[in-house]
């Protein structure tokens, strides 16, 4: 019995060798830093219609939405955000969920049928791998926005239903799938597309309304979008929105639906006061293109490789995993938040800082942590010439 | 491509036609119903320190965590309740998500390894189920509150790792599990126990901390508990808690943990308010059993066939699932929220109606409550004697 526990301990003890403890490090509510690891895009959680629209709420409804949904857990402001959702994003219906993890895994499992195939990008988070795992379904892992490979283990498959699951924006490099491609691929094999856009929300597409949206892919009747409400929209939860049939299978049939407390009315609230900002924000996501464009201009000028985002995500390589944690502390120390992911929550198996652009932040801040990243830089992070993306060749200054 | 559309509303007319539909009903902030069906036990979800806490925290942190809880998502407000909540529950440590469903989807593929056999209770809720099956092990699941059966199943793999799983009160028909006797038989055998303490926490137990603390099982290096923060506690988020050793490896390799953003810090700080009120909770305590027993008097002597609970929770047998909705609709119409369970929610198949029972319900409210659910009973559900509990027998009245 007390086996168990030493055997954590040593696969604790191996993975601290590997550089690869993960610990947790609270912040205070104001902690000075110049966030550039958070995901509050629009810097929206902050923003004071957004907060107090979740106090109103708070006062109005209580806390916890004491229920599931379909039980005491629907509200009005439940019923009003996935009204909003759904105008926006384009589609039939949207139905929210206590979490963008759960919306992936209850939109994956309601689209399994007997005998259906999933097609799945290497690069797709965690909770859509999970999603696949969770459905049964037999699942092909293709290579990374490889639209080909789709095809081929579509045509492999022929009068099987099948999906093909794939983020818009992808959560580690911030690269954007060839969604229209995926899109054509997919049809013509009788498939359907389930794209996450959850780094997509708020910051591309018309008003904001992500990489379906921008694809012109919005309300098609064989694409489903999923999304968390905790990155651009500033709160928690997430979203599945489609056709009206699906969604109310969803709601009959989900079980991370149903069996699961409800999100707050308050945080509800909060995000919609979020969404209707998120709406008329084109001037924030001006703001935010050119702060990216900034960053990758400054950092490729330093010589370290830089991914080409195409949302404000930006993956800056470094050479392994203890490298990458002393890149990140050093920044901490200077007062500049980075994120730090290394394996396995990376896909290819390789360490970088991912940082995250916020047009929330105060410019001034943002360009003094674009160079506190850079003098934190290890000297080897910038000497990897095979590493480095074709643009950042002709760049290099040292 | 409308196939898939196309199924989906049969299938949906397959539903209809069993009395299966399930709809949505978005509740107003103040909709003058008594909660016979929320989880708000204690009735803190509204408590006015509830709500300040949360509404300070709101004010201070702003609405999301902005991030997974490992990158920017850890706040003060977490750590402090992870800490309480380890005090109280008798844990080494505690850590929170962002549900309870994550919180079981996380803690069963962490308690897993190669060879593991994962024995499950025929009650378990979606969560543990779906974290059984996600986890890949192989799990046998046993006869409900069979102790036999668990032990005929360890003994039936000897030498493999092992972990029993099991609700405390379990979530439909309010009984709980044998715990005492099932901890001795995974000791027996080496395995390890699993309790998800939803129902009980804040309800059974010294201060409330639950059915583990209840069975004196609180801190047992063999013992994981598992439970949500939006029932009692009012709020919303998971928590898991067990030797620190166990804990550390759901930090850093907990898949729900890790790729999910963080439970938003003014409802870490709201449910830790509620957790100061529950652990000095007694007199609510009280009440609450009180009106347990009550209930349970009241409809029995109404002939109705009711389980016998252990905790808040209490079912009440429906003739079938349409006659379920409508007992529940007509004591909607009379102003009383009740829960509406319906295969496939019901573990046996069978439809009830299912309420909870809460302090925070005004007590001529509660009682009234009750004379409804008896008016509004069908004819059938008082005259299924062969269906009825031992001690409602002599309490038949018609």
């Amino acid at each position: 019995m007390a086996d168990w526990l030493a055997a954590l301990d040593r696969r604790a003890d191996l993975r601290a060798k590997a550089g690869l403890t993960r610990r947790l490090q609270p912040r205070p509510a104001a902690d000075g830093m110049t966030d550039l690891a958070g995901n509050d895009y629009l810097g929206l959680a902050t923003h004071p219609e957004v907060t107090a629209a979740a106090t109103a709420a708070l006062s109005a409804y209580g806390l916890g939405a004491t229920g599931s949904r379909l039980v005491r857990g629907s509200t009005d402001a439940h019923e009003a955000l996935e009204t909003e959702l759904a105008q926006w994003l384009g589609t039939d219906r949207a139905l929210v969920f206590s979490s963008g993890y759960l919306a992936n895994l209850g939109a994956l499992r309601a689209l399994v049928q007997p005998r259906t195939l999933l097609v799945s990008d290497a690069h797709n988070h965690a909770s859509l791998i999970d999603g696949c795992r969770i459905s049964g379904a037999e699942t092909v892992v293709t290579p990374h926005a490889d639209v080909d490979a789709v095809a081929a283990a579509l045509a492999a498959a022929p009068g099987r239903p099948a999906v093909v699951v794939t983020e818009s924006v992808f959560s580690v490099d911030g690269d954007l799938a060839p969604l229209t491609r995926l899109h054509a691929v997919a049809r013509r094999h009788g498939a359907l597309l389930l794209v996450d856009d959850a780094h997509a929300l708020g910051v591309t597409g018309p008003a904001g309304a992500g990489g379906v949206a921008a694809a012109e892919l919005a309300g098609e009747p064989d694409v489903v979008v999923t999304a968390t409400l905790s990155k651009a929209l500033g709160g928690a939860g997430g979203v599945v929105a489609g056709p009206a049939e699906f969604v109310r299978h969803l709601v009959e049939t989900g079980r991370t639906f149903i069996f699961d407390t409800a999100l707050p009315p308050a945080v509800a609230a909060g995000v919609h006061a979020a969404l209707r900002l998120t709406r008329v924000g084109d001037d924030l996501r001006v703001e935010l293109a050119d702060r990216v464009a900034l960053a990758v201009g400054r950092l490729r000028s330093a010589g370290l490789t830089v991914s080409a985002p195409d949302a404000a995500v930006i993956s800056v390589t470094a050479p392994g995993p203890d490298a990458a944690t002393a890149w990140a502390a050093d920044c901490r120390d200077q007062g500049v938040a980075v994120g730090c992911f290394r394996p396995p929550s990376t896909p290819d198996s390789r360490s970088r800082l991912r940082l995250t652009v916020s047009a929330g932040v105060p410019r001034a801040a943002f360009e003094r942590a674009l160079e506190v990243i850079v003098d934190c830089a290890p000297v080897s992070a910038r000497s990897e010439p095979g590493l480095r993306a074709p643009q950042s060749r002709t760049a290099v200054t040292q």
